[in-house]
């Protein structure tokens, strides 16, 4: 079996997460690697929308996943037998990263050799959006299970976000999920906001997904 | 169109939640009045599930809500027009509500008259878990789709729960989600939750629910 720590991670003691986050996105730029933080509600997809990012993407970039949990190894088990990098961080009941704590999950990782490192936040579409971690671009998962109203109940989310991957487009048939009212909720918080429909567990919608990511990755390493 | 209040709830001031929750539990049991404290991820089904059981139970028992939500009205609007008592909190970005925060709502609310108060909380599997709100019981939405390990990852939340919904067993077979694993695992948190799988949406396995919930508000009350 794939070898991975744990790491138990310590409240950050910096009063100024905004300065810190940006201090730490300087660092990555300098060291040309790409810090993507991945956020959702539990349930949404985040650790099997990696391991395929993972499979399909590991021959062209290195990449290194940081898991933040509670508690549990679940995810970084699954995302380590794929045999990239990963690391499981501990939060001890924290509902969210800031920055001196992915900087802390980062140092547990080891950024040498690295073109993308993956942070997938504690399962939460509230807290996790109000602390900047450092990274150089946000992704959101939306479920189709969740519903299309999502972006109207957890603003601050979809506002923060660059991209959001609505998930298990598979199962859209058996709920009452409306794309393009999502679609037009998300932009109502974020006119910018590249809006993907996916389907992690089949790969549908997938490759849109890659080359956002893969562009995203090599512009901000040129 | 039915009508309803919409409240701008503030951060509480005091410093000893559980002190808080104790006393309005107190107050509670004095005026004959049961408080539920709802809580769950994002797009479980909360709203659903208070839909239906309110046209079940409205009749047997007087019944209001608060609809908690960092913002929008969609929930208390829903609600409202089903004919029951309903205030929509708006919490302010906050993540969770509190003893104080609960103790505005149900002012704003209005006590008299209701033999069940219910709060809706905000969809959050981590810290709405981490503040008693003076309920006299809690309950979790766990939904199909989110997967049958949450309560390894959400340990608290299950943890603090008297009874866990498992809600949309409607889709379980376009899902890979093992009944029998989710109730061992909500049962390695908490022996004594009671684990009820429903759909709120065809009605299927409420009646479990219903019965439940009239039984601890009769015993409240007694």
């Amino acid at each position: 079996m794939a070898e991975f720590k744990t790491l138990e991670i310590r409240q950050s003691v910096f009063q100024h997460n905004d300065r810190e986050a940006a201090l730490l996105r300087a660092e990555l730029k300098e060291k040309k690697v790409f810090l993507l933080n991945l956020m959702s509600s539990p349930g949404s997809g985040k650790t099997t929308t990696l391991a395929r990012t993972i499979g399909a993407l590991k021959e062209q970039l290195r990449i290194g996943v940081m898991e933040a949990d509670i508690d549990s190894d679940v995810d970084a088990r699954t995302i380590s037998a794929l045999g990239v990098r990963a690391i499981q961080l501990h939060t001890g009941g924290m509902c969210h990263l800031d920055a001196g704590m992915t900087r802390q999950g980062l140092q547990g990782l080891g950024l040498d050799g690295l073109d993308l490192a993956i942070l997938e936040n504690v399962g939460n579409l509230v807290c996790p959006a109000e602390f900047d971690t450092g990274a150089v671009k946000n992704a959101a998962i939306l479920s189709v299970p969740e519903g299309h109203d999502k972006p109207l109940k957890y603003p601050l989310m979809f506002q923060v976000c660059d991209v959001v991957l609505v998930n298990k487009i598979d199962v859209a048939p058996y709920f009452d999920f409306d794309l393009e009212k999502c679609r037009e909720y998300v932009h109502l918080r974020n006119p910018r906001a590249k809006v993907i429909p996916i389907c992690a567990k089949t790969g549908e919608g997938m490759d849109e997904w890659y080359t956002w990511l893969q562009g995203e990755v090599r512009a901000w390493q040129a």
